[in-house]
């Protein structure tokens, strides 16, 4: 499933070294790795973990953005995937991913354009609904007069909390579920609902205690609904941060979890505070190679800005420099060193592995995977979605 | 100079409203907007102060990654174009850019073999030094008998206080130019010094006493190098923040500038500190719409994390906002808008434009420009080198 060698040969300077042994570590750097062995692992447990307890598992492919990785996940045997942005879906859905949610709004004129072309792309497109003005201009759009391949299904997002997407549970929220069931050019899903603000809380006590009360919502909004006859197929939501307490509510049909086939530095904190033997383990690392080192107690590594995520400042070595060396922000294109004291130090050329701070922002910076096995490079997956933001 | 429509098409969404009325404000968003007018009022007026005060003009193409605006720095009348990564400079050569300096060092052995390539390509390509360990192995493999199409061109980078890169001024430095000097694979062309830890200095007072103390080093490296029969042919450094100071220590032969084709919040707050009229105008804007307006007080944008810098958390609203409306991040592909009171609201399909927060790293989240003129998208020019880190 990995790209042609012409397409590889592009997308990275270190295509080449498909193959070699030790290749793993001399790497023109920096360069996202992905571990092939702790990958396929947390792939494997994920969806071990929703069929165990009845779930479907719609992973969220804004995380990784790879039609290599969304095609694995569908193989594994997911009911689907979930991105971000329209122009996300149109990527996969030319990759020939068949059933994509996306699972935030889609309110401009030349964006909803695009939304019914796509339409005729993918055979289980979805998009989410918070408003009834939007609703009516996609119905518009997607009237059958208009001449579209099929009604375009769509999913009300429920706001249980975040305040970022979707409509507070209630009245409004059944109305606008109610005119999408009856508009000829829409069919009407399901409902989601995210607690995003809740991922992180770092007490599992308190994660799932509100975690499931988040979800009561999602269970008080689906009577709602059927004491006026709509029936919800799906009922989707929930993350990495939730993932073993969600299906403990009983209402979700599907799990839309991310971070957990790479996690990083925000999710392994959660994790490792939670007391437990983590369920996940930390497949992606960003490789950088120190490239300057005159300065007593301190050395320069070609990883900065544009290499990893900034929005939290908290940065992880897994492996190459001496215990108690930090990294930190050296400018736009370079990371630093501080060592633990001015008689230790790395001479220019040695090689590094972080955390991934935050993976799925850090993952749009790079162009592609390099997929390791047994320290060898052994294939460069494209980030097919990298920028497709709009 | 604009790419053919074919490869536009695939950069943008939004290529098909080339040329339509009013399209400056239909983008399909998140969307990294260039105002033409203003970004050539800036290339025009550091030119014109280069030449005023015989100074060459060494762009920093970090700033842009574009090869459509390296050449048209070309065409202005720059000597050059600065990359901070060898994967810049392979771009760009292989864009027709002749002359490119490479201001970081490249120490792996796998970069050292690329760069012996792109040394047949380019053919003014230069690279800084700042260790003997590097500069012997770059000898190596530059040296006549393998057969490369001509020495190694290469400038000793100098440390003048950031410690980030670059050699101490002193015995060392010295001992580094005479050895690139007497080697055959390699040609020394002279000295970079770049004192980026003083361009955001806020008081311009202080900013040029430090800056002119900074460049003092480097004359006085020259004549170090003077005393010992070696000459400099490039001295080169400085940087937007120091425009209209360095050439005043009379040392420099051009300036290393990027930033003041754009101007960003960073940079923009230095200049209004200084209470002069701002030399340089905020040419580049990231244009964004409200996708769900559900919450009293706040509502929420497709630019969030994904869509730029977030190195600083200071974030400008430009235009499209009631006054008083603050920006704040709201996940990986939101942005969030804070009203000043809960009776303020923006509907969804809103458009707003905002500052640029860290210009360099906002741009490299981007394939395009929409480049934009009275209104209408005019052009949409490629981030080349995006992600071109390694």
């Amino acid at each position: 499933m990995s790209q042609p060698a012409s397409r590889t040969t592009e997308l990275s300077v270190n295509a080449h070294m498909i193959g070699q042994q030790g290749s793993a570590q001399s790497l023109n750097t920096p360069a996202l790795v992905l571990d092939l062995d702790a990958f396929e692992r947390n792939l494997t447990r994920m969806m071990e973990h929703c069929h165990a307890v009845g779930l479907g598992l719609r992973p969220h492919a804004k995380t990784h953005k790879s039609v290599e990785i969304a095609r694995r996940q569908m193989s594994a045997g997911a009911v689907g995937i979930c991105v971000a942005k329209l122009g996300e879906a149109e990527v996969m859905g030319r990759g020939g991913i068949d059933s994509v949610l996306i699972t935030s709004p889609v309110v401009k004129t030349d964006g909803i354009r695009r939304l019914i072309a796509l339409n005729g792309l993918i055979p289980d497109l979805m998009v989410t609904i918070d408003s009834l003005d939007n609703a009516q201009a996609l119905a518009r759009a997607a009237a059958p007069e208009q001449g579209g391949p099929r009604p375009l299904k769509v999913i009300v997002d429920l706001d249980i909390g975040l305040h970022r997407t979707g409509i507070a549970p209630g009245e409004g929220a059944a109305e606008l579920a109610e005119f999408a069931a009856a508009s000829p050019g829409l069919k009407f899903m399901g409902l989601q609902a995210y607690a995003g603000h809740l991922m992180h809380v770092a007490d599992y006590a308190e994660r799932k205690t509100k975690s499931l009360e988040a979800m009561a919502q999602l269970a008080a909004m689906r009577e709602m609904l059927r004491e006026r006859s709509i029936s919800c197929e799906i009922l989707t939501g929930g993350g990495t941060g939730t993932w073993d307490i969600d299906h403990e509510a009983g209402v979700l049909t599907d799990l839309q979890a991310g971070s957990y086939l790479f996690m990083d530095t925000e999710y392994n904190a959660v994790a490792q505070k939670d007391g437990a033997a983590q369920a996940f383990e930390t497949s992606l690392t960003i490789q950088t190679t120190v490239v300057s080192a005159n300065t007593p107690g301190i050395a320069t590594t070609d990883a900065g800005i544009k290499s990893m995520a900034t929005d939290q400042k908290s940065f992880v070595i897994r492996s190459g420099a001496p215990d108690g060396t930090a990294y930190f922000l050296f400018g736009d294109e370079q990371g630093g060193l501080a060592f633990p004291d001015k008689d230790t130090g790395l001479a220019p050329g040695s090689v590094l592995n972080l955390e991934t701070p935050h993976c799925d922002p850090t993952v749009n910076l790079y162009d592609c995977y390099h997929v390791v096995k047994d320290g060898a490079l052994v294939d460069v997956w494209p980030v097919d979605t990298r920028g497709k933001s709009a």
